[in-house]
């Protein structure tokens, strides 16, 4: 067996275990540890698939789970930038670039395309794919964050102002689920998980 | 807001963060700690949509993808079952029909019919779509397991025999993914990651 097309998707498919070492700030549910890359991803390209019916467009599903499933890969080499943190946000995208460009050079070469633009389209976050994946992206850690009486807000000292504002993603790909997303921001406010 | 099937959408979409605390028998690569069952499902997902080419039959990918995915829910319940503890999987059938009905029973019932009708047809591995996700789920552990010289093999004094039996079922999802597997085990032979 010396097929070279087939040991480099193997080498990537080994490369990508290195995502569950990613740890986000995200607690799981039952103040339980932080979760890593692999398993927010799988948590989102399920909850995409469950909620598709409230995406604002028709959506390409089986796109939609693929760009969830792999929009943190480049996490392995960049790491995990927190959302409500302004510093390392301002570095994020070079270190990001890198990171895909080493990553997505280990598939063959049309593989490697094509995942570059699904993570581009990812980010670029103006399809109906895109910005209903990012609607996932932003609802997966407030659902856990909710369920643990805003834990991670309260660790971070994050406003609702903050929240509100990352929350504006969601609106473009779901107004249901930001309807949603603002009634437990509120909620989280009038229970003091949440300063204004 | 009092969309009740909506509540019951998310009631479902925490209940499965649990799946993030069933651990498995394998280790991460590098000699890591032991993956859950999310992150195998994540790494599942990502490797069907890579190898889809190698698939015996024609396959609908965004069904499988979502078969990889939700495929050890039940294990919220039932725990993981080695795959090569045969004391446990006497009783893992009924574990899991009962776990099957309480997780699925929290979704409205055409996503219930839908979600239980795709997680029997992935154990009865009949389709064509649940062959080449069983191909997947044998094929991660065993990448994991080679990377780190038979490990978890060693630890739980598995034969190639046993593991060969397990891999047959990779065969009906592809033939060109056993040829690999195949070249694995004896790999590991030959290096005494695996005796005989």
């Amino acid at each position: 067996m010396t097929d070279e097309r087939l040991e480099q998707q193997l080498a990537f498919a080994l490369e990508i275990d290195k995502e569950k070492n990613v740890f986000r700030q995200t607690s799981l549910s039952g103040h339980g540890r932080k979760e890593n890359d692999a398993e927010h991803a799988w948590h989102m390209a399920i909850m995409a698939y469950l909620l598709r019916e409230y995406a604002n467009e028709d959506v390409d599903i089986a796109k939609v789970m693929l760009m969830c499933l792999i929009h943190d890969i480049v996490e392995i080499d960049s790491g995990d930038t927190y959302a409500y943190d302004e510093e390392n946000l301002k570095t994020q995208k070079a270190r990001e670039d890198a990171a895909k460009e080493r990553i997505f050079s280990m598939l063959p070469d049309d593989q490697k395309a094509e995942f570059t633009a699904l993570f581009d389209e990812f980010e670029d976050c103006r399809t109906a794919e895109s910005k209903y994946a990012h609607a996932m992206d932003n609802l997966q850690p407030l659902i856990l964050n909710n369920a643990n009486d805003g834990g991670d807000w309260k660790e971070h000292g994050v406003t609702s102002a903050v929240v509100r504002r990352r929350q504006e993603k969601t609106r473009r790909g779901s107004e249901a689920l930001y309807e949603v997303t603002d009634r437990i921001i509120r909620e989280n406010v009038a229970k003091k998980n949440l300063p204004e």
